[in-house]
């Protein structure tokens, strides 16, 4: 091994800076030279890339965002597009690859190691954390803690004006950002696309907790679960308080990460160039049972992660 | 003066509840009691209040939202709802009412003090910053804040997925909060009501942008220009960019106020209770020129507020 | 097991309030009754409590510190102390005691334990996460973000005035605190207790990076080191660089509790309440691997908990 | 004009760049070339300069410190010194120089003034707000908001302990900061070094706080009234309180700055650009009766700028 490309791709997610400055620094520790591959696969397409060194990636640790920027790229999982990219990494000497991303990302990834040598090794960086390998992903702690932070504000006007809130989270077609988020704010209802939950059962809790005394809500929504403007209208309807509807929008995707994200990325990046050095690749790094390990892309791909229905449960408890 | 009361109405505004507690530690200074009415125009209708005590009101100062909560009050607005709130301000010996809130509350308390003898005072607090006579409403600065720090999040995602972001910010029908927003996260094009702008004119300039290797933008538009989805789309097709909406919503109305919020709650308070003591009534407190100062209520929801406009064209200048 | 006790005790950590919430609400749901002793184990002696309810520990899961407040209980330790303690919660027919806090509170616990048959369970909780028996305690996270923030704005000084700063974080006699925030900050330099580091070395550090171009730095010492005044002196004489110490202080353990440290919250007092129902007693919660668990309290009481020099190994090389 | 320079000394202060920012941008829309002398009064001696673009000052608008870097340069002061910069801002043919700092950086550019015919104009920046001629200085308020953030977190523990703190805030010789930070966190007790306040005074109140319930407080001492750990020490001594010395460190001088203070910023960039190019000089920038103005440079730094006193009296009341 001597020299490794790294390429961040799909959605961005706060801590992949701190992944790209962790893969060149570990990486630079053990002789390897690094090139970042710019604007995701499209980078690899065009042979778009700069060098990265121990210096030039100084000062982005907490930076939110990518420098090597991402993009979407359909050209790239065309069989050109994978066999042109498959040629740049040949032409430039790139023995190994370290793919930042989430789901997207590593099928493109998978599709190109079947065309090409050269060992890749998926780092799991997105904020909806459902990729199969790894109970957390580089950027899902920080989205949850924006949303919090989001959700504790809007909780302010709703208790002062008695009014339920819908608040439509992030999280593509999962639901692990809305119940994580929807417990630790304390959501009366925490709606997840992997739950069917009929609006009459929504429409029942509001007026339990109405009877309680309860004047005021908030039900975390995940986005996959549907239209939440049809839903937020209906239960105006039904139960005659004031619904208003705040979908948090692309500040969730952003901002400076959190420790444990950048904490995350640099245990990440480290498994990932330890990886390359034993000539270990097509493995996705990951965190499970508390400890930082690895599974096969192709596993990673092919499997869906399963949700936690326990924490569901018991946000149910916690919000009685 | 023995007695006074103090309500919140209309939309809810960080530093509310610092102001509260500055009326009732100031006016028990000076041998006032003080009652809150609760929920708005419903309290002084429904005769629901509570008394407020140095102590009552300690540990709020930091908290956003309203410990009297606030609502929108339709029926108070008829005669019969002035003739019973004045009624129930009577019953229990009102001599002053603080009115905390924006032009619909100053409004209301209008039409009531034409109905009683009482004095009036309506202290300025709303996100929207649009009440003719200060310079600036408790909760302006907070809300400005809070939409700045998702902004410069948002401008993560902006520049590495190269993409133009429309941002809608509140602000009812004025483009107070949008403008002072705009200018301070360097968006390239601020939208306000105050200002028509063609389309063409905003396509111009993320194409001259674009020429000068400004590859991502932000957009900031006030809510009281219409579609902004509409305008969202109709930059995606025309520009061929990459062009995304987010809604900023009701976490600019929460949160903990920002320091300047909760002084400008203690020194309107202050101006309320002095005014007060004076026996002047039928005024509101604002900040002019820099000084705390009042005008009087009628002038105050009669004339329109106007729009800085430089502000806007130093934006325009700075976003090169 | 009817009615079970909760008693937060020792220094206080953001998300104790969390536990509260969630200790009242699950054992509620199981039939429990549950008093909160009051400022720490000073409640037990003196038999001061209140019932909570689901409704008295609403609102409270997102502030810092701890609604039944704290103190240290010097008598408490003496033996009349643990019997009069004993006494009141037999008085109280209490069956049950969730003990919320660190070390130093499950000492205390393990002697009430000896002189009592109820149940005791540990839910630890402490900045410093220092306790035997879980990878990471309530309040932790939060701490740890807490001081990246604040060291993330030090960093924009030590840039711009090309100044080392040594930064004093909390963390008692050990560095878990400091590693993790090291890391996370990219500090040149990490200071622990769990490993003595001689001057010289760090000197020698600091001119390597001198040379590299790095003209500032910033070095993480727990406060367990030793005097870090006299450090900072001794590095600025040594080489002439302009150094400034920074000790970070009691904000460290306030504030909202991160999403994290909410959400262990929530888990430990789970299997908190679980333990109980099970008729366990004498034992902590934790997170060990992944999962959350139990140990006996004697056994956190007389072990110590490793630190990762593995991660401090990394920080050195991401450092470079 | 053709030429103008800008420099950045003293302190840092959180804005500063959003003022090279906004000085670059209008210069340029003036047909000026900015040239950006580094680290402070030394680049000017030793003539290290950047020219400063439209481009190149993107993307630091929300940037704590300062990309010209600053520096303490005692050579400056000295005669040859300040011949030395003259001669080198008539060398790169500079017509016009920005200052931006504080009151030591303007009494610097007071005595380049009378060396040189070159225009200077001064932008107050700094936490400290003491500069004669403006009602406030860039970075101040972003100071108060990161004091009056850590404070908050520090009361939740002030309150759960039931102890006192004491808590020091920058500021140097004067106590603006203190001031505006104890009035908006609800300080018990604001010390200042204009105001002299015996101990026994201080001992009084707390006592009676205390025999009204209030077993908690926070007092906000400016560093310049003296030794605060002797203070935290009598104070624990004579109440039997349980007292807390928390000393904010240099966060107050960092982090992206506030809307507030990002605005500031640029209103000043544009009135000093406006005054240079109507061939003024020799004057500093301000804020005052809320309309951007200038001062004689000379009356600045010859002019102690008073603290409102009635704040203190008014933060006394709020306090009760």
């Amino acid at each position: 091994m001597k020299r490794i490309g790294v390429v961040t791709s799909g959605g961005d997610a706060p801590g992949m800076n701190a992944a790209i400055r962790a893969v060149a620094r570990i990486a630079y520790s053990k002789n390897f030279q690094v090139l970042g591959f710019e604007r995701g696969w499209k980078g690899l397409l065009m042979n778009i890339f700069k060098p990265l060194t121990p210096r030039s990636v100084g000062g982005i640790l907490q930076l939110g965002g990518t420098i090597l920027r991402t993009s979407r790229c359909p050209q790239f999982r065309k069989r050109e597009g994978i066999r042109k990219a498959a040629e740049n990494l040949a032409l430039n000497n790139v023995d190994g690859l370290v793919v930042i991303g989430g789901n997207g990302s590593f099928e493109g990834a998978l599709e190109l190691s079947k065309e090409t040598g050269i060992l890749i090794v998926g780092v799991p960086a997105t904020i909806d954390n459902d990729v199969f390998g790894t109970d957390e992903t580089i950027g899902f702690d920080t989205a949850v803690n924006t949303a919090v932070t989001e959700i504790d504000k809007i909780r302010d006007t709703a208790i002062s004006h008695e009014r339920i809130f819908v608040v439509e989270v992030m999280g593509r077609t999962r639901g692990f950002l809305a119940l994580t988020v929807g417990l630790t704010v304390g959501a009366e209802v925490i709606l997840v696309p992997e739950v069917k939950c009929k609006t009459e059962s929504i429409l029942e809790i509001i007026k339990e907790n109405s009877a309680k005394g309860k004047r005021s809500g908030i039900i975390v929504a995940a986005e996959g679960i549907g239209d939440t403007r049809k839903l937020a209208k209906e239960i105006e309807e039904d139960t005659g308080a004031e619904v208003r509807l705040s979908i948090l929008g692309y500040a969730q995707r952003g901002g400076n990460p959190t420790a444990r994200s950048r904490l995350l990325a640099s245990l990440f990046a480290n498994k990932a160039i330890e990886l390359l050095s034993e000539k270990k690749g097509n493995r996705i790094v990951g965190l499970q049972k508390g400890r930082i390990t690895s599974v096969e892309l192709e596993k990673s791909c092919n499997t869906e992660k399963p949700l936690d229905l326990n924490l569901l449960w018991l946000a149910n408890i916690l919000a009685t």
